[in-house]
């Protein structure tokens, strides 16, 4: 029996311990947009220090303008074990509404389901769950081995549900004690509750808001109808314009950098079989929109898209109000993929809604938010590492899988520290994380753990 | 000295009675849109009542579910004299923000301003003023004559303001006593201080609210972007397909029935030296709007108009929300001219949407009004009089104008009774009716009622 086996054996010996801790930490509302929760945050934070510690890691709290951040290191055996930085945080989204739950958010019901057991609770897997995963694989190879098998810093945050506001300024001032080979993450979904998977690209986000104004004040469209500008009309045309009929997005250079599918993708994506008709059913709709001529994953993870997430203007209340108003506005959106400028992004918009736009209109442009999209090496040791950990631990083989959406950590690991991330998650796409019965099958939380694992004896071996 | 001249000289020597009149009347707060006002609006139409009757009609106040219509009647002197119908409204708008008056809203104050003395007071002009005028023309005629020299029927009503609620069902129920050759309508405005005007066409109206419904719910758009409809999107591109670069409305049919200018129109409109400039630039604007290689009058007053009075849909709230909404809809309007089919534009606009959406997003066009443009005819007996009259009393020829707007009244008058509209009105444009500080020259009003006292006199000799 290897090490590795009988750390395997320690889990499922220990389960029961292992999934208690989970559920212990469940029981404290952590939640961060909330300030009446602020010393449950601290709790939650606390809960996490103390496990730590409890598997050798010196760990304390570090404070920030907001809540503190779980800050620990374990030097692993020494010599030339690899150094991992396990990043996960301990807030949760609020549980509202709260009559949409079947049980008491922070009461974590065991409940049996077609994967059998899942437990049901805010937190349950975004990402208490995830994050106890991890530390029961920690737990697992401590008590197996009174030691862990790399050098690992554990960073455990708690703003991520809002926004991570402090989390640079964290990177920032302790930077070097962050040095790592490698990020590891866990807080996405598996491909299905059989197939894990890797997340290996991220789209990149930049979201914007323009404002327009015409006239300098509200106008009779009787008097004025065929002659003064409308700006909801110079608005709703110049949005239009952005897209071609053929859905690709009309900005100058705005696929610059844009790469196509590489094979490998473009065969493993195909051989996923994704039904994209399930995937819009399930939501009301029946015709894929995006760009004509691609595949429903690449348009979902290795396209840019471009959203108007918002528009207003005018009159919009009951009736009828023969109103041209002075003003209107929007709020929109690009999703990045690896090789896109934010910047020139912002600028090409900038440039291409003047020129679609009116002269004697004007025009206000306000960014909210920009990030790249993010390529995760897929060919490091690391990822053939978690590959492997999952191929052994479910008998096929691990799906890479893009990422439509950001997870803003990653691209502030790779700027600011340098780091790389390896992105293993064992969530469900069913799971509702943010939305009332938040769950997480028990099903993925043990597999979670065993190839977490899995993943250090793997390591380790080098 | 002809029987008119003798009327005008009475104009001129009871002046002061007849402004006095006037004055009185605005001193009765008549705001149809506040409840608490209902008595004052009673009041103000027993006013009229009074006066009509002071001048030998038969008046009385007919009930409605709202404000009292004013309906008299005076025979005339018989014969084959020609029979007038008259028509305006004693309820005036709210005068509210009060602090933006210079003197108090219901206690007229006759102040200097450029071209003399004017009177500030809500309803100065619209339209106790303008209906103050044509009153006083009859009582001069009555004072010098003793009689009129026509047959007059008089219809004050209490609720132009909230939309003439009642007047349709007013006008059904007393069609057979509301017999008349030609309706005469105050209400409209002169080309400027020195030039009368009378309008010959009003543009008509369609109002609708589209809502559109793409995804079940909202929907993350890291998640979604690039598969999932957004309807906004969608909604943008549909509105800017409703316009041709040219400024032409795209929905197929929109033109049937719209009549180019007639060469008459094309020539006077031209003389009248139309400044654009300073109207855009009055209001911060400097590119005209609407269709290309049409004059600026031609558009305001001869082509129709399609204007997106209101927009919503998504986020609108501070920074960033990363949501592509389920729904979102419009407010839009046409302005119609005379020859369009209001129902069939309606059609039209929803056969165009739905061509312009995927087919599984879902639409909804609710209609709110619909009226269509009307023309005056320009040549009657009618027109033909209220030109010779103004152009005794201005030795200038009177502008025949079309209008931006509508005047529904007109409409129902032509539906309902088959009823032409003489439209000659004395306002200036600077008049501020319904806003703070509403005015009426007294130079206007003058003018105003000795054209009345001319047009009486020539219909009666005609």
């Amino acid at each position: 029996m290897t090490t590795t086996q009988g750390v395997l054996a320690r889990v499922d010996t220990d389960f029961a311990a292992l999934q208690g801790k989970w559920l212990d930490w469940l029981r404290i509302p952590s939640i961060s947009a909330q300030p009446r929760h602020a010393a449950d945050c601290r709790a939650a934070a606390e809960f996490a220090r103390a496990d730590l510690e409890s598997l050798g890691f010196s760990a304390r709290l570090v404070e920030t303008p907001g809540h503190p951040v779980v800050l620990a290191h374990h030097a692993g055996p020494g010599g030339n074990a690899p150094h991992l930085l396990f990043y996960g945080h301990y807030d949760v989204q609020p549980p509202e509404p709260l009559e949409l739950w079947h049980s008491a958010p922070f009461d974590p019901a065991i409940v049996d389901g077609p994967h059998g057991p899942r437990v049901v609770a805010r937190g349950a897997v975004d990402d208490k769950g995830q994050v106890a995963m991890w530390l029961a694989a920690m737990r697992a190879w401590h008590a197996e081995t009174g030691s862990l098998p790399v050098a690992i810093t554990a960073v455990i945050e708690g703003e991520e549900e809002v926004g991570s506001v402090n989390l640079e300024a964290f990177l920032a001032a302790h930077a070097p004690e962050l040095q790592a080979d490698i990020a590891v993450i866990s807080d996405t979904n598996m491909w299905d509750i059989n197939t894990p998977a890797i997340t290996t690209g991220l789209r990149g986000l930049v979201y914007l808001q323009i404002d327009i104004k015409a006239a300098s004040r509200d106008l009779h469209s009787g008097m004025f109808g065929g002659s003064a500008r409308n700006p909801i009309n110079a608005l709703t045309r110049a949005l239009a314009a952005l897209h071609e009929d053929n859905g690709r997005i009309a900005i100058p250079g705005f696929y610059d950098g844009v790469a196509e599918l590489t094979n490998s993708q473009a065969v493993s994506w195909a051989a996923l079989g994704f039904d994209e008709s399930k995937f819009l059913g399930d939501i009301g709709l029946s015709i894929p929109a995006g760009e004509a001529g691609r595949g429903a994953l690449e348009r979902l993870w290795a396209r840019p898209t471009c959203d108007v997430n918002g528009i207003w203007g005018g009159y919009a209340g009951p009736g009828a109000k023969t109103v041209i108003a002075s003003e209107a506005g929007a709020k929109v959106s690009f999703r990045l993929v690896p090789g896109q400028n934010p910047v020139a992004i912002i600028e090409g918009f900038r440039q291409f809604m003047r020129a679609h736009l009116p002269a004697d209109v004007q025009m206000n442009v306000q960014e909210f938010a920009h990030g790249p999209g993010i390529e995760v090496p897929a060919e490091s040791r690391f990822v053939q590492a978690a590959r492997d950990a999952l191929a052994e631990e479910y008998g096929r083989p691990a799906v890479l899988a893009g990422c439509g959406g950001s997870i803003p950590v990653v691209g502030s690991l790779k700027r600011m520290l340098g780091l790389d991330s390896l992105l293993m998650g064992f969530g469900l796409d069913d799971d509702q994380i943010h939305s009332p019965n938040e769950k997480f099958e028990v099903a993925c939380f043990r597999h979670g753990v065993r190839s977490h694992v899995r993943l250090l004896g793997l390591l380790a071996a080098g």
